[in-house]
């Protein structure tokens, strides 16, 4: 655990700054709940009326306690907030967690006196969670400075689960989810404002607990990634999942989120990216954190996504396809030896392929189950299992279905997932340690997730390459010229049409001589970035003699714009399979973002691309364009060759290191279009746009 | 109800053939059952070897009988089972269910037999209800021709559903889950083969029963689409919404399907058109049946899809807020006397704009539910409504909240859904009747579902136009040539690019000073659909030499390829702002079919179209286009004018009636592209293929 948290979490002393002996009172929580849980250190109730609260002696102020406790927990309100605060820091308290709201979350005075609050903290090196917040709680060391209600509601037991979330509501929610499946939790932790620790500082945090097997966050903004970047190198080290729920994915949402935790919006395709970038699995909800949880505790990390279902129904086989299909699992293809194996075992009329129906002949005969499992059970084909009992009941010995799972899960050591919403049914299978779900839907989407985040852990890790020292011409503001942005890039090695900006027209006949026919003329003008719109591009230029004309016509058309007049372009025609288009900017949150699409000129009403954090490698920008709607482009259509996948990832990769080499000084890159011929052919861009920063910075990502 | 399927539904006899005393075996069941559900008609056990069945008098035979019972159940199997169902047609009953299995699902055998016996039935006039089935099941008469174990599991009450399903499993399952939510259930029918009468037939039966207030179906094959639209046409005119799931969307469910039910594959998105179109919602298994039937036996109708979302968890907010947009729910603007009323009740801190979050402090004040309702229940621009308790408990007054939340939804006859997962939460809110989800994806999922249901059901229908007589070139037989096939469409009024058919140099050169420049050349011959992958299109053609020297050269082109020399096309140029498709095919279930989408090249690939059932209006084909992924373009991008999607409506809908029209001599028709200008510049055709059927024949859909 870092050391800066442990004494928040692992504190050896513990003040409660408006201590109540009511342990309904959100002062008198904590001290019942580390009474409760076996708290070994020392507890300073603080409140001037008590002599005593909760069989504590109480004292009248910090300043009359024994000794500078590790941990302050303020719980007073109003004015009396930051007095608390501004006290725990002079007296040298190591953290101080403060529950009141009516902070950042407020508006701008409430932002003020929460600044004002974690510079107090700060200058003497006091670590400050919440405002706004529920608090924390570590059941493994029984260290409780919060007053979550679930406590009571649902009795903690001590495990291998750490929760860490903006919102006590939702930590609350996951801990009391967890617990009603029977998992145990050790970390229960909010940071509401998160006017200092963060969510990324306290997921590392709880990371380093060697107990912590499954790490579940929620978050309503990232403001420093870095620290979960940091938390997510660790866990994949020691193979830890963690599944992360954002919440404001929505425009409501994020309008919501800033009134609740005042948070300021993350572009949500970018959150998406950056989790994938660190192997984190997102999720929507707390439910579907805790309905994945027993997978992942299981230890199951699956080879691949071939499935194959068994049922005693029919239409729960159809189903189940289905819904494999849904989430992107394959029915594995049984070899002909599983499937005769199977048949042998099966009445005549039932189907021995994958789905499996064993059919309602299980009523006469409860064997079936034990009988048909180990046929496939060494099945190579095979990667994951999941049986659907949709009916079941008198009759069945439902108690032997469950055994013979049960056996079969511990032979194969593959994941075995149950779906039945009897609890008669359900009830058995999870006495046998069984993932079991009500439905087909879960239970294959938990199979799915363990599947996809398992290779998402597992995935290769690019390296950032020697970034490239980026120049912009001297001088530079606001954009590029186009004929400064494809120079720059070409100069860093990304393929591009061969051009030359001319001067006048004379230099365009003699540009136009050296590039042959068909050639392209264009405006150039910094002020102009968006120059089809405006007239000011001609293709298929044919004769030296057009190309002079075109640009006295384009010339004498800025000048009557009133814009810089840089030049006119003479370039090359290139022509590919399909126009992509390539782009990267820098998040004022993630830093260098890179993004591949469809390009075009309806690129952003269409928005089909992918975005990728670097540094990636050629092989993540292959993945990330079958995600594309036109992905089914990229293997070629009707008889056409597959497209150049590798020299479109190539550009990508080379746009991140160029984005990320400038350091700062270039805001964004805009690729569009970038011709994509056939596999071998390669890729070229024929239009480009650089933006320079502001203020060029000089910093580093 | 139905009269030909009174005898099944309500009979006034019914014997068992294979009746046992034992009430376990399948036998035993439905004598059990009648007289638990107290079923008034005569029972009549067939079993040699008894005297006496569970207190009937068993005869040896179905000749022994008193009388010619309405309903047979037939349990006997193997080769017993034919032989009884021809002594039931010889004597004349009027119905009977076939239960056992090994018929069509089975292969080619199983299927003859099946055959042989409905051969049989129908030759007697006798209705069979199966093979391979569960049986049937009123609750309403009493009337159990069916051994469900569910009935057992799940004690049955009659109430306002009906259940009609290929599979027994699934009926017995979504019986099953209903009676969990504590809901009453008349019909549970399960049609097995369908080897006579369909999910469709006993859907129309069920949906003329008056007590049916909400109908379930599971369908795994659509054999015959008539009577479900008949059972749909009269749903609707009754406002009985039908929720139904088709089993086998995928390649590999209906793989499966084959071998449960023998089905045959529909086109999935044709069934979803098909849907759509008789107002049928549609869902993916019986739990989501399930989980939305209280909110339709509420009799929700919403107006609009504008919903409220209010928790004492900003998360929940937050979280609410995405899961809204989620479900294509907008966040209601509340008006600004609403919010002032709103903040008046609320602490200073918390949210009085939509999501409303009232924060922690209903802890301290359990009136705020009851307070901040009423300030909302008024405003106009709020549809729906939607409480998200994430997090209660102890010291909370979850009594009064329920209570409050009923007295506004009785108040408001809005939509009121609730989120709870822990039960000391959601329980005083089912007490109250509230409808209660276990988190914000279901209760938003469910208000979504029945807003748009309710639209889809409210949603004028078109009715067919006179349809126009559509004859074919005579002799006409596979492709129409492009000529043949644009002349036919422009002959029933699709707008299509000026163009002549030419059969000389001359001609062509002829045609070009009629058609000017630039033209459109391209080989025209019924053996090459696809032109351009040939090299036989040019185009801007600018001189009538150019024309002449093409028709020469494709000339050449076509004789070299050994097919059709039709001639070739001189046509205008027609550009438009976006390439759309319209396509037409009869489908062998369903009939007419329109297809509508993004146009060019890459359909087949990209497959971004919707599918609509005729007859269908323009705003119908409108409505559809804003499904397409590329809607955004509709309405113009980068500031270019909207597309005339009502000119594009207006080709889709003569489509129609032309397919229709030609009376099954169509087999199907390809307009692609179909070039579509800025609003008011019309829409026009320039490539068309129409295919022929194979063997024309006369029939009217």
């Amino acid at each position: 655990m870092t050391d800066l948290l442990t004494s928040a979490l692992q504190p050896r002393s513990v003040a409660i700054i408006g201590a109540s002996d009511n342990i309904h009172k959100i002062g008198g929580r904590p001290i019942y709940y580390m009474q409760r849980h076996g708290y070994q250190g020392a507890v300073y109730p603080i409140n001037p009326a008590r002599e005593e609260i909760q069989g504590h002696k109480s004292y009248a102020s910090l300043a009359a306690l024994p000794e500078v406790p590790d941990l302050a927990l303020v719980v007073v309100g109003g004015d009396k907030t930051v007095a608390a605060v501004e006290e725990c820091a002079a007296r040298g308290v190591k953290s101080a967690v403060v529950i009141a709201s009516g902070f950042g979350e407020t508006g701008p005075e409430g932002l003020e006196l929460q600044r004002h609050m974690v510079a107090r903290a700060r200058a003497a090196g006091m670590r400050l969670y919440g405002p706004n917040t529920q608090g924390l709680a570590n059941f493994g060391s029984g260290a409780i400075a919060g007053f979550s209600t679930m406590f009571i509601e649902v009795p903690p037991q001590d495990g291998p689960i750490g929760i860490v979330s903006q919102s006590g509501g939702m930590s609350a929610m996951a801990y009391g989810l967890l617990r009603g499946r029977g998992l145990g939790v050790r970390h229960v932790h909010a940071t509401g404002n998160e006017a200092d620790v963060t969510v990324g500082e306290l997921a590392c945090a709880v990371a380093h607990d060697p107990e912590v097997r499954l790490l579940l966050l929620y978050l309503e903004s990232i403001a420093h990634p870095e620290m979960l970047a940091a938390a997510a190198a660790h866990a994949r080290e020691r193979d830890l999942p963690i599944i992360a729920i954002k919440a404001g994915r929505s425009a409501g949402g994020q309008k919501a989120a800033s009134s609740h935790t005042g948070s300021l919006a993350n572009e949500d395709r970018t959150v998406d990216a950056f989790f994938r970038h660190h192997g984190i699995w997102r999720v929507r909800d707390p439910h579907e954190q805790a309905r994945a949880a027993q997978a992942y505790l299981k230890g199951w990390r699956p080879e691949g996504r071939r499935i194959v279902v068994i049922s005693n129904s029919g239409a729960s086989c159809v189903m189940g396809a289905d819904a494999a299909e849904d989430n992107g699992l394959a029915l594995a293809e049984l070899s002909r030896e599983t499937q005769a194996a199977v048949a042998s075992k099966l009445p005549g009329f039932a189907t021995a392929s994958n789905p499996i129906d064993i059919t309602a002949a299980l009523l006469s005969n409860s064997g079936l189950f034990g009988d048909v499992l180990p046929a496939v059970a060494q099945d190579p084909a095979a990667d994951l299992f999941f049986i659907n009992i949709p009916v079941a009941g008198a009759g069945y010995d439902v108690q032997a279905f469950a055994r013979d799972a049960a056996a079969f899960e511990a032979a194969t050591g593959k994941p075995v997932a149950v779906a039945a919403w009897q609890e008669s049914v359900a009830g058995p299978f999870r006495d046998q340690g069984i993932a079991t779900f009500p439905n087909e839907g879960e239970a294959l989407g938990v199979l799915a997730q363990v599947a996809g985040h398992t290779a998402l852990m597992r995935r290769p890790r690019a390296a950032w390459p020697a970034l490239p020292a980026v120049r912009l011409p001297a001088g530079a503001r606001g954009f590029l010229n186009e004929a400064d942005s494809l120079a720059l890039l070409a100069r860093h090695g990304v393929p591009t049409a061969p051009m030359r900006l001319c001067r006048s027209a004379q230099e365009a006949r003699e540009a136009f001589d050296a590039i042959g026919a068909p050639a392209v003329v264009k405006a150039c003008s910094a002020e102009v970035p968006h120059k089809s719109e405006h007239g000011l591009v001609a293709l298929g230029v044919q004769t030296r003699e057009q190309a002079g004309e075109l640009f006295e016509r384009f010339d004498a058309r800025m000048a009557a714009m009133g814009v810089a007049r840089d030049g006119v372009i003479v370039a090359a025609t290139r022509k590919g399979r399909h126009e992509f288009m390539v782009g990267a900017r820098i998040d004022p949150v993630f830093g260098p973002v890179v993004v591949v699409g469809d390009g075009g000129k309806n690129v952003e009403a269409l928005k089909d691309c992918a975005v990728l954090l670097p540094p990636f490698s050629q092989d993540e920008v292959a993945q990330a364009l079958r995600t594309l709607r036109i992905a089914p482009l990229l293997d070629g259509v009707r008889g056409d060759p597959p497209l150049d996948v590798q020299a479109l990832a190539d550009i990508a990769v080379t746009v991140g290191t160029v984005i990320a080499g400038a350091r700062g000084t270039i805001a964004s890159v805009d690729l569009n279009p970038v011709m994509v011929g056939a596999a071998g052919d390669g890729a070229v861009v024929v239009d480009a746009l650089v933006e320079c920063a502001p203020a060029p910075a000089g910093g580093s990502y």
